[in-house]
């Protein structure tokens, strides 16, 4: 029952993030296209892509208005050389980066996807205070369960053991602290009146190491892979102010929770706050390519600016740095977001799905929470819903729901036992109730099974 | 004289491999379209694109072939997650990849820009030994004047002091061996007749280390960044013996010589050996957009494949992992060698630029030689002809010359002292003879002045 090119597939396709020999007895889905929140297999099959994809999808697959200016830039200028030279879609997507985004962020360099982000946000971190002649300040702070990326830079200050244990010979000795984890929270506050007292790990750290950090890396709002960990705006004006009193570095990472995730345009927003650096990629240019940017301030920029023979420029470069298609791209989507007045349209979608979601799963027996920021909504399944003991990983829970799921239409993809909902912002009320309706059954059908088999 | 677009790029356009500063007397070129081997600034300037922008292009700027390709695509299927899923472009592109490259490289790993793939092959070659049980296996070896990317990973294995000194804290123990030097051979060897005695410089480092080496990476034929510096294909010959003799992996960072810069396919051809992992970008895509594989063999491949809770699996993925538009791309960019039988075609065309370029700078005072393999010219400018004592690098020959030759109408970004001619495919005889031409009257500009000042 393997399709043709699903074999040509495994025949020479290493997937990424994936066993190779699970896909045995599941093999890879040949989508042959796209269309709004809709994804069709080769036989015709329609799935709704209910994680973007990957978090990358804004506004639907194969866009209209987006593939048309796509299209028009391929035929006028595809790409150029980004190092003294320019181009009109790379200027003026700087130009509204730098107006959307916090108050003092404006300057913004190219990368081509989240992990160069990162890697540029560090080096560019560490070598600020290499030339205000703080050499010391070359270790980073992160947190636990952090996920930034997989090259090697971005892999250290992840947090995930099952990205990063491996490879531990091979990472920088990143500083952790203990992050927030308002779901099993050791204080016991509530997110809505939490005064964030888990922001102490942090202090400890900065107190013992502050000499020796150039900058704190963290995921603004939702620590995403992680399992979509959510906590309280609070948490990041008080890190900021931290990092102020301890003189070190903020990188917001905004890779996955930028361009409207979470109810404002940047997670940052909420906090009122400016970071030091934002990293922005996927949404930015609305699922379509890789590319990515690093938005910073005047002050940092003037640390590199100087004669030539100073030799203190910046001199991180990728090939593709600026591509035009890319840019072009992103600048559509911003339009987009203007014209059709997203964050608005978001906040009544997204105030549907809290209330339909959480009627639905929260009172399920194997349901630890529902929770939900902007357009992100995660369910956490647990063993014990008293003591929220969490399934064994062994068990892949989230992998076999995800399974029924596809067989009844619905791309969830889960977070080891975290079921989450992600979707492109095209998708209507009725598309949200189907959604939820076809999650609900995949929970319903796989605990029954898995209860009769225990 | 600085136009509306050039001020608003640099209130907020940091650019890549710059100090910003130099923008302030030189502003960025802003680029509307392209056609061909031509650039067309905002004034409607033509400038020669000699270095393919930054060696990515192949087929000329908004190719048609290509563009159609890629609009065609946009309007089908622009992206869908890669885990569990693929399509048909990600596919038949795997396929033709394992069947163009070294016999035994069988599977194709996706990721995003050069960087990426370098950061893929050493983390996979690691994970390779760590699960062979040869958990000590965890240093690289790499050349000196090796360039192989910006991301931590990368620049760790990268050997030119100019983009990793400042870094040095933030990287990896390298092994570092001393690569061949065929212009200032201290062994005296002509490259027509070497024996590569200078391999010598590498066993020695693996005799002493290589039980705790992983992989050695290297560029083959030709260290790119460092200056177009090349070497004979012998010496990759005599490496892969070494590896063999010593358990290590071969990296082959094609990034740059791959799709036919050599003058063959892949630049290991010409050696005869199959690496362990190489790695392809920059015109993977024909210039157009950014993405990278890494290629490998079934040993490798079967190391990693396992039951899930052997936790065995690879889990390296970016977001836009075989993104279906630069899949699209990557095949068309296949065909059009295949239809348009470009390895022949560029036969001819770098036999003319090779005697053309030859005869016109190998005389000239400042020139201490021509040197070409493939598509890929290089003159090296030095102070003495006798001694080859280079320029001081803060002469800025290079960049003096650079910028002249773009008010002739020729982008030629030259490498310190050196520079070089990496054209798009499509260029005619005439316009290598412009573009040689255009390159000399620069040169003998810039001599004749620097003459009369000292
Ligand atoms: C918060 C965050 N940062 C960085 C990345 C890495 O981005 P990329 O996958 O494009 O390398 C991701 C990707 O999932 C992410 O979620
Ligand atoms: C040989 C080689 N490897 C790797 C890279 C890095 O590729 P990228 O710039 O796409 O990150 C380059 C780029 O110039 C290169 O020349």
């Amino acid at each position: 029952m393997i399709s043709n090119l699903q074999k040509r597939d495994l025949a020479h396709v290493w997937h990424p993030c994936s066993q190779m020999k699970d896909y045995e007895e599941f093999p890879p889905i040949v989508i042959k296209t796209g269309k709004g929140i809709y994804l069709y297999d080769e036989n015709g099959k329609q799935y709704i892509d209910a994680v973007s994809s990957w978090w990358v999808n804004l506004f639907g697959h194969a866009n209209e208005r987006i593939s048309s200016a796509l299209s028009q830039q391929a035929f006028q200028l595809e790409h150029v050389i980004f190092a003294n030279f320019t181009h009109e879609p790379g200027i003026l997507l700087a130009e509204k980066l730098a107006a959307l985004t916090p108050e003092g962020l404006t300057k913004v360099f190219f990368a081509d996807n989240g992990s160069s982000a990162i890697e540029v946000a560090l080096k560019m971190s560490f070598q600020y205070h290499a030339q205000k002649n703080k050499p010391n300040k070359k270790r980073f702070l992160a947190l636990t369960d952090a996920y930034h990326g997989e090259t090697l830079g971005a892999l250290s200050v992840g947090g995930v053991g099952l990205y990063n244990e491996v490879f531990q010979p091979l990472l920088l000795d990143t500083v952790r602290a203990q992050g927030p984890d308002c779901f099993r929270c050791p204080f016991s506050e509530r997110p809505e009146s939490c005064s964030t007292p888990c922001i102490s790990f942090i202090e400890e750290k900065l107190k013992q190491h502050h000499e020796e950090i150039s900058a704190i890396i963290i995921e603004p709002l939702i620590q995403a892979a992680a399992g979509m960990k959510m906590y309280p705006p609070a948490y990041l004006k008080n890190l900021k102010e931290l990092c102020l009193k301890y003189d070190v570095h903020l990188i917001a990472d905004e890779v996955a929770v930028g361009f409207g995730r979470t109810g404002t345009m940047f997670a940052c927003e909420q906090a009122g706050i400016t970071p030091d650096f934002m990293c922005l990629s996927k949404g930015l240019t609305g699922g379509y390519l890789p590319m990515s940017v690093v938005l910073t301030t005047d002050e940092v920029y003037q640390a590199f600016y100087d004669d030539y023979e100073t030799m203190k420029a910046f001199l991180h470069s990728h090939s593709y740095t600026g591509n035009p298609l890319a840019c072009r791209v992103a600048l559509e989507v911003l339009r987009v977001f203007e014209d059709e007045q997203y964050i608005k349209v978001n906040q009544e979608k997204s105030a549907y799905m809290r209330e339909l979601a959480f009627q639905t799963f929260s009172h399920l027996p194997y349901v630890g929470e529902y929770r939900q920021t902007g357009m992100v909504g995660a369910i956490e399944l647990v063993k014990d819903k008293a003591t929220k003991e969490p399934f064994p990983s062994k068990e892949r829970v989230g992998y076999k729901i995800y399974q029924i799921a596809l067989e009844k239409g619905l791309l969830l993809r889960p977070l080891g036992n975290i079921l989450y909902f992600m979707p492109p912002y095209v998708i209507t009320k009725e598309e949200i109730k189907t959604m939820v309706d076809l999650t609900n059954e995949a929970v319903q059908e796989y605990f029954s099974k898995a209860v009769v088999e225990n």
